[in-house]
């Protein structure tokens, strides 16, 4: 066994062992630590952004020579106007959220005195990797805390020093409250990863936040679980009923709101009875506001009479059905009235299933079955009905944090808040029960539902 | 692409695009085709029985010359008093459980005509690959079909006959239904199945039904989620206050009212002030029931007053407490008042938490403090005080039906029912709402939580 391998045994050991502990322990308890947590980093303000600098000093210069993007560099600064006080108010938000742990989901009982229980708990132990940003490990603790999972933190190489700053204070304020202080632990080295990737038996979700390439590394690397995505291929489809208003309202959002975030539009799929109703008129509204559109034969057919800036209309080639552009690029597709496929709400579907990465898709249409059946049919985490594909999002749905997007179709899916860090156990108290008696005849079942 | 895999891919196509039909489907028309199912089943009953016949003289062969067991002969046999109709009434049971489909589970009121739903939906595509019983092949198609999912089955080889003359009366019946014929498709060479294994983007979920060695295959060949378990190695924590009669009630009953079955009790943890006062009762009922008990030094010398049958005292090796023995087989081990692991309590959740398969454990104690910690600190899907470990059970929870019983640490734990194979959608439904008005102000959020 190599060194890497068995220091990777170690934390994964470690971790599984507070998990345990972390477990046993009350919302107080959790909570007392977050507030723990906050005041730490509060105090320490100074030395963790003196060590950022340091951080942020090479990645300039790195940035300057061209060998970093200035994207990163950017998301590396805490000391940007804000920054370190948002971390801190988010510590206390994750907080304040209601305790996800404790919650009972069933109770049967099952025959006089044996009652049962399903109750939600952590997971266990989480492997967290991610990039630049440094303020998700305040972030990343608190979450795990507040779920009473134990957590193994690897960030990105650009922001070593802020990490080491902010751990060690993260470990220090953890060290005086009842969370143990494995239940934190940071890891420095890139090599480890690929070891903690194959601690299967110890490790139970594996949580990627930062570009598709680290996504799909880790999925490729790994038997642990993954929550997360390595994809936002968002489609909307423009039936041919569709509100004008509406509809460039909806389009245009959903391209334009944030075109590099996983939830923004990379495919327009149009009714061949909308392509010169509606669908000009969202075409002049994305153009005007800088859009490349790559139409197929009809859509471009269907703008010519508009006048168009130079280079923002093309021709479609086969690969823009399924590139996620991440800028303002628009690939439109035109949808027979019918087909192979069936009529063309089902033409549409069949390619965005197909096609789609089964993060968020929109219809935009006037007809409640329509809709219903887009809805139904169309196998994505989101299905969304005239309103923008940006709103598939944690914060925007309610949730009070986002731990990620999920594009799995098991477990969780979708913007994942606290609850997709939980999973449940089944209790069952009895006073000598003896299953036995039960297929014996001697006993019969109850089964009553009891209110929660 | 060997033709292996071509195929392969095609079944995977097909049962994709059957899943996407599938899932629009009404709970009626579900249901009608599972009354088809049932009578068509029953019209053929000759049919089916003379296809098994010859799978069982083939097996009786098999088992005559030594090359099959007999249990497997015996669980292979449709023809035996009372199964054929046990096969038809299960499918009917499965109609007309509560539809798993559609339940909104969180409606929340965004804004002004923006409501978010979470809705239950099927998961898509299922692989299931079984050994030796036939009748799983209709239980199997029932829950699939009932829960809106697409399934790939695999049987064994034994029972090849069998399952071509089933999967033919189904694939007739549901021909005549709204539900697609390629919902259920039957695979019967086993060369297919590591290709199958490979078809990640296309099958969401495989269910192995079936022995140990089955499980660890698939879960050893395939990204795609698994939803089983290999192990059940239960424990049961004997604590100093134990009532007698419950101790020597439960603990009996979990070791030997079917020691074959995964919820069985394979190790006993005994508390040292409990050695001379429950645990020779517990002792003495076990080997009077034929249970061999593998002890260590001092759980041995605890029963050294009382007459023990020959043969059925040993002493314990480490590995006996890492062994599923499915027999009537015991290991016990004794539990020091305090140790470096703390309290007795604390000892056994971690010996429990290091040894077991996370599927049941079980703790004797009077004091609910005790039992709570017990509960929350063991880190299994079933947690039991003073019950069983043989409850741990779908039908007996009260499920109706059951699926597998899980030992993973998401999506599904335990004794899994037809929630098992469902996940959920977000729908999101507005008029024209854009993400951008919320992030420059000129909208506030509601997020009002309706009632479901």
């Amino acid at each position: 066994m190599s060194l890497t391998e068995s220091s990777a045994i170690d934390i994964a050991k470690t971790a599984s062992l507070a998990s345990r502990r972390l477990a046993t322990l009350t919302n107080t308890d959790r909570n007392d630590a977050l507030t723990a947590l906050h005041d730490a980093l509060a105090e320490n303000r100074d030395v963790i952004l003196e060590a950022n600098a340091r951080d942020v000093e090479i990645a300039t210069q790195a940035a300057e020579s061209g060998d970093l993007s200035h994207s990163i560099l950017k998301r590396l600064d805490l000391s940007r106007a804000g920054k370190y006080d948002d971390m801190l108010q988010g510590i206390l938000s994750v907080r304040d959220l209601a305790d996800p742990i404790g919650n009972v989901t069933l109770k049967t009982l099952l025959d006089d005195g044996l009652l049962l229980e399903r109750v939600s708990c952590p997971i266990g132990v989480l492997l967290i990797i991610f990039e630049a940003r440094p303020e998700v490990i305040a972030n990343i603790a608190a979450l795990a805390i507040k779920s009473g999972n134990a957590a193994i933190l690897k960030g990105g190489k650009e922001s070593t020093e802020s990490f080491v700053a902010i751990s060690k204070v993260i470990s220090g304020a953890i060290s005086e409250t009842q969370v143990p202080e494995g239940s934190v632990q940071l890891v420095k080295t890139r090599d480890i990863v690929s070891s903690l990737l194959a601690q299967d038996s110890l490790i139970d979700l594996v949580i990627p936040r930062g570009s598709n390439d680290l996504v799909r590394f880790v999925k490729n690397n790994t038997r642990i679980p993954v929550l997360g995505h390595a994809d936002g291929l968002c489609s909307a489809y423009l039936h041919l009923d569709a509100n004008p208003d509406v509809a460039v309202k909806v389009i245009v959002d959903a391209k334009t709101d944030y075109p590099a975030a996983c939830n923004s539009l990379e495919t327009l799929l149009v009714h061949e009875d909308a392509l010169n109703s509606v669908f000009p008129l969202v075409a002049k509204e994305l153009m005007d506001k800088g859009v490349c559109l790559r139409c197929d034969v009809r859509a471009k057919a269907a703008l010519e009479g508009i006048s168009t800036p130079a280079g923002l209309l093309q021709d479609a080639v086969d690969s823009d059905y399924r590139t996620e552009f991440l800028d303002l690029i628009l690939a439109v597709k035109t949808i027979p009235a019918t087909g192979p496929a069936g009529s063309a709400v089902e033409a549409a579907m069949a390619h965005i299933n197909l096609h789609s990465s089964k993060h968020t898709e929109v219809i935009i249409t006037e007809t409640k079955d329509i809709a219903d059946t887009f809805m139904n049919g169309v196998d994505s985490a989101g299905v969304f009905w005239n309103a923008s594909t940006r709103f598939a999002d944690g914060m925007r749905y309610g949730f009070g944090t986002e731990v990620g997007i999920s594009t799995n179709k098991i477990h969780t899916r979708g913007p994942v808040g606290l609850d997709g860090l939980t999973i449940y156990k089944y209790r069952l108290r009895g006073n000598g029960h003896r299953a036995c008696d039960y297929s014996q005849g001697d006993r019969t079942w109850k089964h009553e539902s009891l209110p929660l």
